[in-house]
């Protein structure tokens, strides 16, 4: 008699990410492309509260011309609620709606926050509905949108529950940037930053052109603009795409999230901390761990000083104390370790758009790269 | 400039299920055949606290031998504790351990509750940790250790929130089962009447032989008793296999889950109804959907009279008060209408082995199948 069974199987994955505008006009369709939507048929949709402020009448016109039954929940939302108070919060709205298991995706309007727990409700309620991704951040639309990564923030520390758990599509709409305040846009650059020294020199260089002017107009116009959002998805959907379950843990994206997880949560804790946004966070990491790199003699001091005069020039921070704290630069890589299976798989740019993995960093790097940080950053 | 992306991709999942002896025996080296598992290494294992009363030493001297850290946490646990709350629990052990990410996999001995919750906390830790199923229950063998589903109860629904989450094996070891209830050994037997009457007709015959003699060794010894387990489970991997996910709502494995999981629910927390364990509900609606089935003239009278005398024979309860209320079956087919995303999809046998999917169910037919149940089980 057989012993055993080898159970082989796939999940074919599919989905769409799509440069769309004006998303909620009554003559683009595309959110409703999925699922059932004749007139009569039923959302719930999830919508950042400070969005819904502003397009409140936008929205609710569109789902009533075409009449779709919504539910429309405004969300009040930010890092510090990412928990899992506002996930059972999210569920029980689909519990309330009776939200049928395939056919009614769940729209989650808003930032990555608030993408990262609809997408973590929908991939836990009745083991998983299908959701659409509609970014509202300059940052969710080139970072957020084009994964499958859903989580909540727990234990203090970030994105420490969470799943895997692809949408049916995203939708890329510039926009809803026309509202955002300058801080969420500059921000944003610091992932945008990070894809282009980690692996595009030619990014690197497009921002380097008019970054003034692009922060100024909100990305809203110009082919520039266009350019560099459309460049930032495509090298993140490069990245990830034959990678989105992590089976793989030596990741180029992880490049600016090695140190700056803790910092970050740290900083959300602390009062006495200046508050880190996620692409502030990332942008110090990115200048920390090129820092870490030119101390290792891989990349030039000239280099570096590009680097960190990109991100000056992109109203970012270069400049945190945590990042000048040996023992929590030290801890934090400890827990990225942890992150990474055990191995430090370390990105760092040994030119700008050309990285390598470092596995033998010690703590004497760290002292070292706090130096180097101190003394290019001050 | 182009628009739009198209990512497909896909997951392969490859595990293994394997009829084991003794998986506790020093030279037994199953458990340990994934991850780190040179001296030294480390592993948290969750284990039934009724297993462990009764296995504590075996265990621990198992990892000892092997000179493996074992973190072992007993766990109190019942169908009523499949919650939030002790899903948390398994999540805080995790995070005290400091798991790795991917080289030491969760070791799960428990029955199907614990696997289920067991399976569910680690596909969520840092979005998904590897685990290791080991069933200790008939039912659990049979049933829980073949598919790829994790979940809590929630919203006073079974299930309600999980996720789908393979592991990297199960060893299925009859071994267990020496020290368990009668009463457990029967509640499996629900869920092997299931498969037989819905899709194999020689497995209905096989346990019509002895019942009665399998159920007082527990099935421990003996070639049918093998044989038994073995066809349950390979009828479940052929169900499985090819709808892991689920993407097909028409399954026959539903058998048996259409009407019993409120009624399941509702015993739990009633206190005037005698509580259901799932393989007695189980049970229950493969009678009442076999009632029904026979109502609409699709099953004879005398295959529907095997079917109940061989429930009894397996000291099933047939008859339930909860069955016999018109609307509370209603209901129950309600919600696992929207489970099944709008569809009936009710599996009724048309003879034992041979299977039809209905999908036009009135409440009509519920009163008259209520009915016959009463008549018939009374």
């Amino acid at each position: 008699m057989k012993k055993s069974w080898d159970v082989k199987t796939e999940l074919l994955v599919n989905f769409k990410i799509e440069m769309s505008r004006s998303v909620f006009s009554v003559d683009n369709k595309s959110i409703l492309e999925f699922g059932n939507n004749t007139p009569g048929s039923r959302r719930l949709v999830l919508v950042d509260a400070e969005v819904f402020r502003h397009k409140s009448d936008l929205i609710k016109n569109y789902f009533n011309h075409h009449q779709i039954e919504a539910k429309i929940i405004p969300i009040e939302i930010s890092e510090e609620e990412k928990n899992l108070e506002n996930l059972l919060v999210i569920l029980n709205s689909m519990e309330n709606f009776s939200i049928l298991r395939r056919s009614e995706p769940l729209i989650c309007v808003g930032g990555g926050v608030l993408l990262d727990m609809g997408g973590f409700a929908a991939s836990l309620y009745r083991r998983g509905i299908p959701y659409i991704k509609v970014p509202t951040t300059l940052l969710s639309i080139v970072d957020a949108s084009v994964g499958v990564k859903t989580s909540i923030n727990h234990f203090d520390r970030r994105n420490r529950i969470g799943s895997y758990y692809p949408p049916q599509a995203a939708y890329l709409d510039r926009d809803f940037l026309d509202t955002l305040p300058e801080k969420e846009i500059t921000s944003a650059l610091g992932e945008i930053l990070k894809m282009a020294v980690v692996k595009n020199k030619g990014l690197f260089k497009l921002l380097e052109v008019d970054i003034e002017k692009q922060i100024s107009s909100k990305f809203l116009s110009g082919t520039v603009a266009e350019e560099i959002i459309f460049t930032s998805v495509d090298d993140m959907i490069a990245e990830l795409k034959p990678n989105l379950w992590e089976k793989n843990l030596k990741r180029l994206v992880d490049f600016g999230h090695s140190f700056s997880p803790l910092a970050e949560m740290r900083s959300l804790e602390n009062p006495d901390v200046k508050s880190l946004p996620h692409g502030e966070a990332v942008a110090l990491d990115v200048i920390f761990s090129s820092c870490l790199s030119h101390h290792r003699n891989l990349l030039s001091k000239k280099e570096l000083k590009r680097i960190i005069n990109l991100a000056r020039r992109m109203k970012l921070p270069v400049y945190h104390k945590s990042f000048c704290d040996e023992i929590l630069m030290w801890e934090a890589l400890q827990d990225t370790i942890k992150h990474r299976d055990g191995a430090q798989n370390l990105p760092v740019p040994i030119e700008i758009g050309d990285s390598i993995f470092l596995n033998d960093v010690e703590f004497a790097d760290i002292i070292s790269s706090v130096e180097v940080y101190k003394k290019e950053t001050k």
